[in-house]
């Protein structure tokens, strides 16, 4: 499977004109590969030019992009680069309608191989809407990777579910012998075929049988597609020059329903009839502290004899031996005074505050893709094992509400909610799109380009300034517009 | 410390009169112990007489308890005995209220050796209040000790903390050497004037010190407190015959805020003009199945090459090996297909649903104290790894918020939950509150009484039987109501 994800990613880079993250050396092998050019590219959907592309690069400007021709949906989209923490623009976006068909019987394949033709089938399967923003750190290497081949990941693993999510009964708990990878026959071999096979019993033989959604089929086809994303770049890096990580949060419109996928600190809200539906949380060292200790509790090997699993409020001096502390261990959520050991010296796996957290002094995102080289600072105790690839994923079921045009779920990179609450892009969304008619399609971007605009402030002596003259987010901010109402005229 | 808690539960037991949980033997060593007679005490505040006790154990009757005078902060109480499951009442219950004093001074202490006083100092340290439920399982040894001792973990966690948490300024995030167990001097020793004896550096040494708050400190003491006690269980199981373990809520008042801390499958619940707060969670299998699986993940040992890690909506078979089976990993919320492999078809760690849900086929609950010798059935696989004694604690400030006389915390064992919902329970709350005056101090333990009576039912031919026929609550039943307008008058 992960081969063919592999080329179409491949040709996805070549057709669309992006340079190939690839230097030529990986390819040949015997001279040394050049140093490799960082990528530059920027979500193909806003058709920059050379001469744009130059232009939004330009720091003193931040020119804030958004696409020029409708994007699917009639969603809405900006973006601006930062004020300097970066080469790049290291967010990347996606936006996507991708076509899921249904993976070929072995007997198809066979058929196929000699030179035969499935008789009489049509492509089988259904569509997804898909929208995903990548924070890339560390350099946008891995930003573009996921931004170019998530949806393909999420489309092969739904490729095995397409008849049963079109079956209204409940998905089959145990699929037959002869299915391909995760192929179901169209007569659909259920259990109680299967049982027929075998003698009788006195008692139900699965009496305890748990009901599994086909929701939580979807979902799982998500998780899995972060993962198999995080280890194609894995097994990538070396080729691809890959360096750096990427938080992830993806939205996938799927048979009536939006799937909220976030892996690291993007985030996502819908704002419906003036109210905000949180879709997704934030994970930092600060929210999943409890899981990174508790996994540095029981293998500290991990923490490299340099770090404690223990939290404290600030770094201790050797000179504080014997007195007490305060503390949290893994299993803890207040405060308690400990007796200062030698142990507790050493550097605190979690440690810092808000934006300044980090884990072992290293990484401010506790979820995302890449990050497979990541090491503390000068040694070589690494970084993953303490991240997780894996979303949080979220649903929100279209069909229970009757949504106005003015209903949207918001997508955003960490630029736009470090200086934008909640509330305030609430306040943005619905002052923006009282002043466009409701049929308006631009109506959605104009509000994503608002949301940067004002994030991103006014360049003025002492840097970007917010209306209220504070700092500005100096970060790349990138922001989607989803209006709830439905998707309007896209083919 | 402990010795000092072990002294006064010791002093408790015999002062109530209810039988020593220890043999005899036990002192003596020499002869084998006689068969430890499992206590059939109840509450004290139930003043019950000997004959009443007896009553209380019949399960033609089922009467309903509750206690004869006023308990403090006028809350209601009443319970129940199961209708067979078990041959005592496993739930236990207290409501205590107790002084916190202040730990004396290493000075103080050495005056005291040598005969003197500390001139003028009275008693310094403040009252909390507690409410608890102990929801025992396989025997209600565990369920009478944390009855008899939480309380005082509690207080004694609280004794290092009587300045701290009086002093409005934040605590200090070190405590100096001189400091009995946690003891803090009068005049408190700061950080700032610790800092004199350092020769100043130009950048100030703890820019990134974390701000803790007292709240923060009181939860830290609370887990703590449920940590000693299960310690406590696990030193003196042998000696105090003790088997089994018990689930524990408890709802402590302290300075104006009720925390409420769950460990198990108790539930409390507080109705505030007719709107229902949880205020706790479950920790069941079900709920903590990633948290479970992820431990499993990572110490395969634990399972004693007798489980999977893995979940399976049901047993697999040996003739199924090479299908494809719905699975869920510790990182999963969603469920996907994978191959079946010899491994898949060792018993799932978890397995079930709802109350049929166990961790290795043996327990439903996974936190909670005690259970320290429990097995899975005939092997020599320990549970108690997979079990914490942590709770997870919530905060109420009462003084947030204007209370009238019908609003209430609720706090019940499973036996209630299992067949009264949240809302339900609320009904029940204002229709009983609703016939009494509101300044009647017997009607919190109306409200409490009506509950247990609906949730146990009436015994009919086919058993006990609610109002609407479907099957009453056969399991233990014990449900505290306390008042949030106030304390009422107690002294």
């Amino acid at each position: 499977m992960l081969p063919r994800v592999r080329a179409a990613v491949a040709q996805l880079v070549s057709a669309l004109g992006a340079p190939a993250p690839a230097g030529p050396g990986a390819e040949r092998g015997s001279e040394p590969p050049p140093e490799p050019q960082p990528p530059r590219c920027r979500p193909p959907f806003l058709q920059l030019s050379p001469g744009e592309l130059r232009r939004a690069g330009q720091r003193a400007l931040r020119a804030v992009l958004s696409p020029r021709r409708r994007l699917p949906w009639s969603a809405g989209y900006a973006e601006v680069i930062n004020a300097g923490k970066s080469q790049h623009n290291e967010d990347q976006a996606c936006c996507e309608v991708v076509f899921v068909e249904r993976r070929p019987s072995p007997r198809g394949q066979l058929a196929s191989r000699e030179g035969g033709r499935e008789p009489g089938r049509g492509r089988k399967g259904f569509y997804f809407h898909y929208w995903a923003l990548f924070d890339g750190h560390a350099g946008s290497g891995a930003a573009v990777m996921a931004s170019k081949g998530l949806h393909l990941h999420i489309c092969e693993q739904l490729r095995d579910l397409v008849d049963i999510l079109q079956d209204p009964s409940p998905p089959p708990t145990c699929l037959p012998h002869n299915a391909g990878a995760g192929f179901v026959e169209p007569s659909r071999v259920s259990l109680a075929e299967d049982d027929e096979e075998v003698p009788n019993d006195a008692v139900p033989r699965f009496h305890l049988e748990k009901a599994v959604s086909h929701e939580s089929l979807v979902i799982g086809a998500i998780e899995n597609a972060f993962k198999h994303m995080d280890d194609q770049m894995e097994q990538e890096r070396g080729s691809q020059h890959l360096s750096g990580g990427c938080c992830a949060l993806a939205a996938i419109y799927l048979m009536g329903k939006f799937y909220v996928a976030n892996a690291g600190d993007s985030r996502a809200i819908i704002i419906r009839n003036g109210e905000i539906i949180p879709m997704s949380r934030e994970f930092t060292p600060e929210t999943e502290r409890q899981r990174l200790q508790f996994l540095a509790f029981l293998k500290p090997e991990l923490l490299g004899k340099e770090f404690t699993h223990l939290e404290f409020p600030r770094r201790i001096q050797p000179k504080e031996l014997g007195k007490k502390m305060l503390y949290r261990d893994h299993n803890m959520t207040g405060w308690a005074y400990k007796k200062i050991e030698e142990e507790d010296l050493k550097f605190p796996l979690i440690y810092g505050e808000g934006k300044k957290a980090r884990v072992m002094a290293t990484i401010g995102v506790t979820r995302g893709l890449g990050d497979h080289d990541l090491k503390v600072f000068s040694s070589n105790i690494h970084i993953k094992p303490f991240l997780s690839c894996f979303p949080e994923v979220r649903v929100y079921d279209l069909t229970q509400y009757e949504h106005c045009p003015d209903d949207v779920l918001v997508l955003g990179t960490d630029g736009l909610w470090d200086v934008t609450d909640d509330k305030e892009v609430a306040g943005v969304v619905m002052e923006v799109l009282m002043s466009y008619e409701p049929n308006d399609p631009c109506r959605y971007t104009m509000v994503a380009r608002e949301l940067v605009v004002r994030s991103r402030g006014t360049l003025k002596e002492r840097g970007w300034r917010l209306a209220n003259d504070k700092l500005g987010s100096g970060d790349d901010i990138s922001v989607f517009v989803i209006p709830l109402g439905g998707p309007g005229n896209y083919t």
